[in-house]
């Protein structure tokens, strides 16, 4: 009767259990006193911004900060998407906007950067990706891919150079990792580094080409294979010779941030450019787990202004008589999303917090940005289904947020990719080469 | 008896736990020290059994019970259940087994109850719905649809005549509600009571169907409309003139559990046995949220099951001279898989926590019970597929799987129902009734 | 002019033709000899462009106006949809050239009209889709909306004036049915038609929005409800006072086709205009079925185009050693593709035939006009996901066909609707209205 | 004007086009005289019984064969399925019956045999599998899999000895060719056949499993590789020594027919039994191929009635006050149904046709077998769910389907190794092995 034992115990050890729970209650875990769902049923209300009550779960700094920033995205970036995507037109200013209100490279302690929590970064991700990916992958490349690296990786002086300048938005970074020929296969970069004794640097040639930021970047940290075969990375700035970033022109999705190449013919970095602190495939797939944290927030971000507005959208909207909302179709698209939202934030905190608490694998977040982009895009597509044809109009904005999601989806680890990744860690053996 | 065993080491080891927990809750709320997530990708190893670490997440109390349980259900139950299904066969003992292990009513307080956290109610369900759903019913039924009602709704004599009984699983009651014509509109029940002033009793009269457990209850909650229109419930006993449960016959789901019918003809039922406390829908509607809270968590539970299995299945079997486990359509699935039973655990969770500290929505629940039958079908019959030919032979067991979560998905609130449940709480516009 | 040469070689071989025909009837309807499937497999070779040998179950004129069009299609439209799409540029002289093709009202027999087949129409529809599905739509309103209701229902005179100058495309038609408050409840219209005796003409008030071709057009057939309660339609003229079509902007499908509304404001418009053989709904809903019948087809080209370019892309892309192709997940996504593409055609094929004997009934319409519709859209998104990053680029040409098909999922009845119209079918019950 | 031209000089051929038209009308093709869609749209009734008119596509002599096949199933088949899959019973005498009718090897010319056309074979298999899909195993069994490969590759004294009787279903037979350890993979087989010189007989020993009709068979094809590595077909007969075919017990699908294994120990075969006329895996491909064509039929026969099933039951079934078919989520998932079952059924024509003129490609039986089966499978979920709780009651048959199609969607091919197959032909390259 082991239950029913320890139940009894455990009753004389009240005063000690409500000690513990009390603090813990008002962070996540278990409470002193069980409720009956029955009887609360009446008294606790529904609250379908918030299914499962994730506010309640947050620190009150990491409410502050989302809140504060919020209101920052949408009061100063929601009014200028709709242009900024219709004429590609990447707004720098943003950037330095961002850098005011301490959101880059947030997570980083000292040099002027904020030192939050994962939690709070994954947070800011969501509330900017809620206007747009576009204007959260400028914020992602910065911190995750940029300042990151820089942090981990860089010597104190490379910190003290550009991590300041970066935190502020002061200058803006790019990350130059992905090939023309190489998109999911980072192992056969052709980029090559050159070290030259005589003036102590290297010389690097290659091209990257998908370089979020890199036509308005000030600096690009670049990886390239050495030549004792290991891949090292690079702080390169414009205005270095042989050192070019052409636009991509044509692009469909991300359309309010600058899309680029990093063309590099013979160029000449000094040695002191150079990252030492790692080496290998290590050092730019520590990066970009650290920005795919931030994309399965922010995702979910995009779905969420996805689910809001079609709910708006068809309440507003009257057909035979009835709003469109009233329709069990409508309805039936509206609690899948709401679920996916629900059940995917919930495990991004999760995640947030293994992170904080050094206990996160890397496919855990592979998992959380596969599941959030997956399902973000889904719901995105559904959303913008429910408007009819006004869905197809940009100033509906849905319509937006599914091209921007098809990128999202695809970027930093296609949503099949990650797939592979989770099945290795399942079975042990990896599916990526398929017999040559 | 492994929980006995269990129960006595953790007593002497409280002290120690409470040092753990302490320190574990300031961990969940806030870390002190935040990690880079680099940094930590080539320490943590991932664990796809815990995708997320939700052990990491429950309290020490929550583990021993589950392990306790789990060994239970491996060791008892899963020995029993390929023939218990095949032969359609209830083992009316395994009642007696579990209340013994203190599984029964777990969360009441009191009367013989374990009193646990409904995380804890939770992650019992998922343990014994791993073996099979059709134990879990038993046991869901058992605990959620008689135990609370009476502990919820009844006199004091009431709760002290039936729940030790109940809970040692002395005696098993079942929960009459559904009628033939309105499987999910329990508002236009038939079945009606009346009360007769001279006797002291009421007279029920009308049938109740696909009732679990009913062909071997001793007891059933039954609901039935009074002379005022209002619904409300009653407990009747086996050996009441004109109480009947014949058996349903044909069933290809939930087959190592009975169900039946109740058939009321002119049942004189003592007023000391009707329910005081509630009246109106709200009585068995607390009973079903309290079930599906169960329910999301098992459903889940049965998943995993599905998802072990068929991983073993493809590691185990060669085919073109590697393990299917191997190919890349195999491991798309786990990780679908993976996915799916992680970020809705993590939900149940959070939902359980909720309900804990009195803070949970019905709705929440329809939202958990929902996406956790509805994402286990999807993987039991992805499992199923995996096994190829040999997956539909019961000694796989996963099609049992397959064949129960179809009953799963459906009762207690379709799939359907819970949309539009979650539709209505979304624009406040109910689409049940689709105009006449 | 290829099809001017293809049709006078045709001529010339009319009775090798028929010969051929006839023979190739025997074999459709009833063949002469029985063949075992083994032994043929070694024998037939499959062609993935045309599995289930379509082009086989056609005359030999239809083949040839196939080819013919399909030339002029990738030839003279595919050079110029990349930057007309990107730059929202219609070209309007496309039109022209089409109509010295032939192809615009081409099932119309007399009025400078070809007086093909309804199969030879799909066919038609399918290639230029296979362009660009905005142009489709162009094609689309000449042809059914506006064109065939001048055929069907207007006058001798009508016919005359109009019917000539449309098959040339010497002047360009819109069609005005939708109204910014009623997407898919037309008898919801808000436009009035006033009949005014002393000068013989209508006066027209209202707006019609989401138009295509309007901003551009020449004619606009526009439905209006006239003071009997009954709406019947008229045709316009660009240059009636009060008569004005602003393009839309921001839109994000269909850029190389005009849209715009239909504003009329006290637009007078003389009684020979009017067209006066039907009235009701059923003028308009005969234009949709035959819009959508064109449909059908067409959105299948648009997905075979997606189809045969990302597996041209997976061939091509050498990842991690092999081609994209040669991975598991990339042939599957093929593979549903390939099937869903031929099943639809199959039918539409089989729908084209029921057309010309008259046999077709309005709900088959709105079943294949809504599975080529979902399916084409759900094919361009996974061609796109084969494509990864360079997917979101327009010079691959799928991120378009994905914006397109949008659209073309919701216009002239969105997948929703159609599926309410055809569950009505099966019923017998309708479920559009909800209860009000 | 290529068309226009076209059209008129058309129009003087038209005596002679009218001529081949009206033979061809009568079969499938082009008709006469072209229609409009909106005239005809009040005049042609909407069939969903048969939404593209199948039927008129069909031949008188087809019709009838289903017609009269139709009326046995409903009549002899139907009444007896629920007592047999209930209690895992095979009624050997339904074989008789099928031979008296002569739908045992239907397209076989000669030898007691009717010679269809391979239309009308489809059409019996569809018939039979709206029963049952075990009933259409045992069916396909005889046919393709038994009675097949004598007539194709066996002799003249074998087919006079074996095809009178197995068409009269006076005699069963069996296929072995599955392996336990090798389901997807035939090349790997393991069962070995010896030649014995001076007794002029072969020795087998080997097993195979999944046998359908083992337990009961009167004679199995079986396949074995010779000593000069060889995979050659032999007739065995039950009686001969060492040959075993022991029943698989706790299946949950097909449970109306017998399926087993079949253990060779050194089992002596004359070699007169020897089917001397193929070698390698072309013999079993050939007669996988012709199953799978009947398969693709079949599979469609069983959605259509649990379609048209769950179409009566949601019509019949009250809730809220109206028809469950009353409402949205009922109603688009109907249309559903119904649209893949007639584009499938429309295909399975188109390839039947092929068939018959010796054009068919075995890829296009593998496209059309997973198709149907894939879809099939889908449906049939979707009608169980759509029966609430009472859906798992066998008595309302669609569970049975269920079950039933999760193997026919697995044998004779997997859903996923038929997309494979289809992926080889789409590109060239294969990926069944995955690089060791």
């Amino acid at each position: 009767m082991a239950l029913r034992t320890a139940a009894t115990r455990l009753l004389s050890n009240t005063q000690k259990c409500a000690a513990i729970t009390a603090s813990r209650a008002q962070g996540t875990a278990a409470p002193a006193q069980k409720g009956s769902i029955s009887q609360k049923a009446t008294k606790v209300a529904f609250n379908w911004r918030d299914a499962l009550d994730l506010e309640g779960q947050l620190t009150e700094e990491e409410v502050m900060i989302r809140d504060s920033f919020r209101n920052y995205c949408q009061e100063k970036l929601m009014p200028r998407i709709l242009m900024a995507n219709r004429h590609e037109h990447f707004h720098r200013e943003i950037v330095s906007e961002m850098g005011e209100l301490g959101v880059l490279g947030p997570t980083i302690k000292g040099y002027g950067c904020a030192g939050t929590s994962y939690v709070a970064y994954g947070l800011i991700a969501r509330e900017v990706e809620r206007v747009d990916s576009g204007y959260r992958s400028v914020m992602s490349v910065q911190s995750s891919l940029v300042m990151h690296p820089i942090n981990a990786y860089g010597t104190e002086a490379q910190k003290e150079k550009y991590l300041p300048r970066l935190a502020r938005g002061e200058i803006l970074g790019c990350f130059g990792l992905t090939e023309p020929n190489h998109g999911s296969d980072p192992s056969s970069m052709e980029t090559r580094a050159k070290y030259n004794p005589s003036s102590g640097t290297f010389t690097l040639n290659g091209a990257k080409t998908w370089i979020t930021n890199s036509p308005v970047a000030d600096i690009a940290v670049v990886w390239a294979r050495c030549e004792d075969g290991r891949v090292r990375g690079f702080i390169l700035e414009r205005g270095m010779k042989g050192f070019a970033t052409p636009k991509i022109e044509g692009k469909f999705s991300l359309r309010a941030s600058a899309t680029g190449m990093i063309l590099m013919d013979e160029v000449e970095v000094p040695q002191e450019n150079l990252l030492p602190n790692v080496s290998g495939l290590a050092g730019p797939f520590g990066c970009l787990n650290n920005a795919r944290y931030g994309i399965a927030w922010g995702a979910l971000g995009a779905a969420e202004f996805c689910f809001h507005a079609a709910r708006q959208y068809t309440l507003d909207r009257i057909q035979f008589g009835v709003p469109l909302a009233r329709n069990q179709l409508m309805q039936k698209k509206m609690a899948d999303m709401l679920t996916e939202i629900t059940v995917g934030l919930q495990s991004c905190l999760a995640l947030g917090r293994l992170i904080d608490e050094k206990k996160a694998a890397p496919e855990m977040i592979s998992m959380l940005k596969r599941n959030s982009c997956g399902k973000a895009l889904d719901i995105a597509r559904q959303a913008r289904d429910m408007l009819g044809g006004n869905g197809i109009a940009d100033e509906y904005h849905i319509i937006r947020h599914v091209m921007n999601l098809e990128a999202v989806n695809t970027y930093e680890g296609t949503h099949d990719i990650h797939a592979l990744i989770l099945g290795r860690a399942i079975t042990g053996l990896q599916s990526f080469t398929v017999g040559k």
